[in-house]
């Protein structure tokens, strides 16, 4: 991280500079966390917690849908029930599982620039990714499109900030459903050079996932699996339940290191109990289960613990976020995975239905749920809506902006005599100002973080330009980025293999043939 | 605090359950907070800022505009320069000084039900206080007026989790400033039953401040004396000088033992350095110098330390609140007041125009940072909006959600195997769901918080509702709680002596008349 003074303009990151003209930003950059994590839990009741998910395996079980999967299992020495799909694990031998699993890992993107340490005290923040539907304040919300998906990559390579594509987006509904997957993760790797992620849909679809990010790197199969340059995201279908698609997701990624997110989705109240330690427990036993089984496929695969427990409204049960419950269960998941020496998935979620104030103050009770949780992988940073049923254009912006934010809140603060100024309180004397103080010209320009959406004016200037909202400034805002775009470079051979293979399996019928 | 399990509805606080018909919220609590406080500071740093501070008062001084203060002064041991008004501190005598201010203290209210205990782990929200304009949706934004005046004293009373009246909500321009305090004061006691807090704006104004909370309690001189019942604002004109009429409020009210905090108003950038460590040095400096007087006036009087500090926008002057500078610089004032053992004011700032999505992430910034930095007074938690230049009736409901959701996350998890719910997990078993399950049904109507303003229902049902903004939605339930508004009880003959008080003093001509 940079220093207190002198960052902004001047300051430079890990990475280059970003290419988007005219965008005042951040510069590229991966937040570290300097600060200790808001701990929710007590030691004793991370063991209490802990030792009821063990139980959870050892006396309730998991199903796994799917053969290859439990014979895996069984051959590591898991109980497998005859005749069924249920699974016992024993305490032991999930702890010797995970034992193999790294705590720390490089997630490797096209332009080097761009690759993602993660683990320790990093975060760093994705694009939403997987709403079926998408809005802007132009033209209101519509079905996923391939339209808005090309866009929403398009400012994810445009923010600095958005450090990863977390999965469509939006869903391109208007691409075929066999051969989808084709187009977008080609597109991945051609309107950003950003890490990015692929859909454990069964064996084809993460096969041809993990051919076009070979492709996309220039990289042999050897190479490939001697570099994490891909992830995937498996729910469990909780409670304690592993899909076939998402089980085969597991076994071709992680035999080949991929990165594989276990993420359950405990709703508390639906799908685990109606309290925070209940779901935490469930949570806990379920991603236990399904990392445990990523080092059985491969030990030392690498692997991140996913938390997004959240609760349900009782009532109606909607599912909620961004609650109380839901802030206290994403600091609490974080001690659980540290308690492992796993890397941590958390998300910036909410549960509003257009851009207004519930948007943000429930985004920002998960940021800092995540960030203070010390989570190291952020999915649905930029754009979520509606509990992550729409992706918002004006929504990417307003996150961009909180998690720009957030950012600078973890950088440390300066204290030397430089930076505290004695001799300018003393210059300046009491009653006096320090507008033209020289300690104030100095730092004229980087003294402060510079936003790009909050509106500072007075009433009357900000009336007399128009009196946009936020979300108004947001749209427009987000349109001119979209105008200033240039996609990264890509070398035109890797570009051509691309194609081929796009349409060599197009013609073969995608995911549909395998 | 209570616990996890049978809070809402069945929950009952320190204190009564509010009686406004019909409005779903949280009982009365003065939350605590069970997680440690974030620091941004390490400890050398602290000593720095510390010594700095120390320094400025040593070799710098501090302009104190009023005789009888630097007479109080110069008796206590500081130097005052002859034919000045500036006073250098020696660190010694602040030291011993600031050992006699209380770390905890009671401040009391109206109904002892509504008392409030200031210290430790302790949080209180209080009302916007002092903006000169209001404004709702439908009447838009306008000067202060009586009318709103008294509608904010309303909400204030009706909302549970807003603790005290921080001043006047909005300034009731309507009234005539020599009188204005009368009438204003005796509203808090007639239209409120929770403490409340007097302008220092000269001796006349807060001895009938002092008489006028001494009847609304039914006490006599000494028995105020030994009871603080009454807070007052007191903003060093910063850099580095305490103006003459907040002096005479902090002889009046320190004599009588009642509540001063010291709040330096040191905007980085403009009134302070350019950076954030040199802006909590001067900080730290006045507010020290503040309260260090306080003691030499009436040792063992009830002092709080204010931190306001914030940043300017560089590029054209104008005020920011709830930037990252300000979120640390709240969290880090509340290591400098810990370091002094003396209770914490932050606020919950924010400098939008309106109640937008920037309104809520500025507030959060400055919310969480208030929390987490362990601030145990919490000035224009519900209502401010434009840096304070505006109380909005829609900001005054948002940040109820606000304050109420941060409750609720303040209250420490229950991991118990009762909360857990193992038999519940084996019972519902892999694949099922929790909704009809015992351990569900038992915990149904209190399980989660239950929002008053978050909308969670699905897209379709909002829309066929009208689409309304989570403003929208504000405007409609303050305006209910208003038509719902019954004043709390009061003596007659209190309330008699309170207006023979106002009177009496209205035909005197006032605080002109002083």
């Amino acid at each position: 991280m940079a220093r207190d003074t002198g960052r902004r303009g001047g300051r430079r990151g890990q990475g280059e500079r970003r290419p988007a003209a005219g965008l005042k930003q951040l510069d590229w950059v991966l937040p570290e966390n300097p600060y200790d994590p808001i701990k929710v839990l007590r030691d004793d009741q991370v063991e209490m917690i802990t030792d009821t998910a063990f139980r959870i395996l050892e006396e309730v079980g998991m199903d796994f849908l799917h053969s290859e999967a439990r014979e895996i299992l069984a051959k590591a020495g898991a109980r497998v029930e005859p005749g069924s799909q249920r699974v016992y694990l024993d305490r032991g031998l999930v702890k010797e599982a995970l034992a193999s699993a790294p705590s720390s890992f490089t997630l490797h993107a096209r332009n080097p620039a761009h690759n993602l340490e993660i683990g320790g005290r990093r975060i760093v923040f994705g694009s939403v990714g997987s709403a079926p539907n998408s809005s802007d304040m132009d033209g209101g919300r519509r079905p996923g499109n391939y339209r808005d998906y090309k866009n929403f990559l398009r400012l994810t390579q445009a923010f600095n900030i958005v450090h990863f594509v977390a999965g469509y987006p939006v869903e391109p509904v208007d691409l075929h459903p066999a051969t989808r997957h084709l187009d977008a993760l080609r597109d991945c790797l051609t309107l950003t050079d950003k890490a990015f992620h692929a859909y454990s849909l069964g064996r084809a679809r993460i096969l041809d996932g993990l051919e076009i990010v070979r492709i996309g790197h220039g990289m042999t199969e050897t190479e490939l699996a001697a570099k994490p340059c891909l992830f995937t995201i498996v729910n469990t279908s909780s409670p304690l339940r592993l899909d076939g698609p998402m089980i085969e997701g597991i076994i071709e990624m992680a035999r080949r290191n991929q990165v594989v997110i276990i993420t359950p989705f405990t709703l508390s109240g639906a799908m685990s109990p109606a309290t925070v330690a209940g779901a935490l427990a469930q949570q806990h036993a379920e991603a236990m289960a399904g990392m445990a089984f990523t080092q059985m496929v491969n030990p030392g695969a690498p692997v991140i613990y996913g938390g997004f427990t959240s609760n349900v409204d009782m009532k109606s049960g909607a599912p909620a976020f961004g609650t109380p419950e839901y802030s206290r269960a994403a600091l609490a998941g974080g001690q659980l995975a540290r308690h492992l020496g796993i890397p941590y998935r958390s998300s910036n979620a909410n549960a509003a239905n257009c851009v207004d104030a519930q948007a943000a103050y429930e985004s920002q009770m998960s940021i800092w749920g995540a960030v203070m949780g010390h989570a190291n992988f952020m999915m649905h940073g930029a754009g979520w809506l509606e509990g992550g049923l729409c992706a918002s254009f004006e929504k990417f912006v307003l996150d961009v902006e909180m998690l720009q934010m957030m950012t600078e809140f973890l950088r440390p603060l300066e204290v030397s005599e430089d930076s505290i100024g004695l001799e300018a309180i003393r210059e300046v004397g009491p009653g006096g100002h320090f507008f033209g103080a020289a300690h104030t010209l100095e730092r004229y320009e980087t003294a402060f973080y510079d936003p790009i959406l909050s509106d500072w004016r007075n009433f009357e200037n900000w009336q007399d330009g128009g009196s946009e909202t936020a979300t108004q400034r947001a749209n427009r805002l987000y349109k001119s980025v979209l105008e200033d775009f240039t996609p990264p470079p890509l070398d035109p051979a890797i570009k051509d293999e691309l194609d081929d293979f796009v349409a060599r399996r197009t013609a073969e019928g995608g995911a549909e043939a395998a």
